[in-house]
């Protein structure tokens, strides 16, 4: 990478975590100065304006997220492992990441911008559609191979297990205690279970 | 009510939609100002800053829906009818209260301030508390009565009844959907039965 190159990824990485813990409108330049250690001038030669940094940002932490999710799902065939795997790596992933302190990109711009900012929203959108694509197709094919009851609707399963990983994550954030979230991961670990055939 | 109480009455009930639907960090006093159709000085007036009108507003939300509950459980006495009434309850609610548009204010006000506004924290803290108290008492009360299996453990079902419903209800804001919480309620109402002895 170009030393323009490193200072771009630098400001993305550190913005990210400003962005996901303050929220868009909570988040000022000063901010990001601060978390960068660089002048307003610094961040202007490369992000046009507090948007286009948030975008980037919002797309360096879905990217992180779905970077473990593809590391997870590999080696796993039967979809009933897949899903669990999908679940835990969420719930690890949410529990251990520095970079992901604030709590989930997806849940955080959705609940921030789904009656104020469109842009944002779309961003929220997009990255909540890969997700439950994902699920949908591993749920579909589980189907095909005999894996998971025909009876089961790939795109209900998905917002079960999504909903309740994004409720308990927030409960866990509001209280500061694990416990919520290990509810959810546990509840969904035997919901997942009864899909079996 | 005297005119003054009014006045208050009215600046409160239009600034929670606003805070409700753009956030704390989202609302300026010139949101507040086109809402109420007052002037700044009206509103400073009956509030010495916007922190505090944030905590009046909230507080008016929160008590709307807990209103909502206490009428939807008046009359039900068998724990299972009480838990599923309470479900029913909050889907109807964030689905047709005009002064709940924006979402749950627990969810959007947990999701807002756990990183950046301790106060506003403390009060969504608070909302959730009494929630999940009155959930866990439901439980506590159906296992004493029989009507709940005694391996039940009320804290855990409420957690998983509240990240369902929260998680359902943000994916239905974010798609302006209503399928995701119809979703979040039938797994729940499945999930209650299989807690009846």
């Amino acid at each position: 990478m170009s030393k323009a190159q490193v200072t771009r990824e630098h400001i993305i990485q550190q913005a990210a975590v400003v962005f996901n813990q303050q929220g868009y409108a909570g988040t000022s330049m000063s901010d990001i100065m601060q978390a960068t250690g660089l002048k307003k001038g610094g961040i202007y030669n490369h992000f046009k304006s507090k948007d286009e940094l948030a975008m980037a940002a919002f797309d360096f932490s879905v990217d992180l997220v779905q970077s473990h999710y593809t590391e997870a799902l590999r080696g796993q065939r039967h979809a009933i492992l897949r899903l669990r795997a999908m679940v835990e790596t969420f719930c690890t992933l949410m529990a251990h990441t520095p970079a992901l302190k604030g709590g989930c990109p997806i849940l955080n711009t959705a609940i921030e911008s789904d009656d104020t900012h469109p842009v944002l929203r779309l961003k929220a959108r997009q990255a909540m559609d890969d997700w439950r694509r994902t699920l949908c197709k591993i749920i579909t094919l589980g189907i095909d191979h005999q894996q998971v009851a025909a009876s089961s609707d790939p795109s209900a399963v998905a917002t079960v297990i999504i909903s309740m990983l994004e409720g308990g994550l927030m409960m866990t954030q509001l209280y500061g205690e694990p416990d919520h979230l290990h509810h959810a991961q546990q509840h969904l670990f035997d919901y997942i279970e009864t899909l079996k055939i």
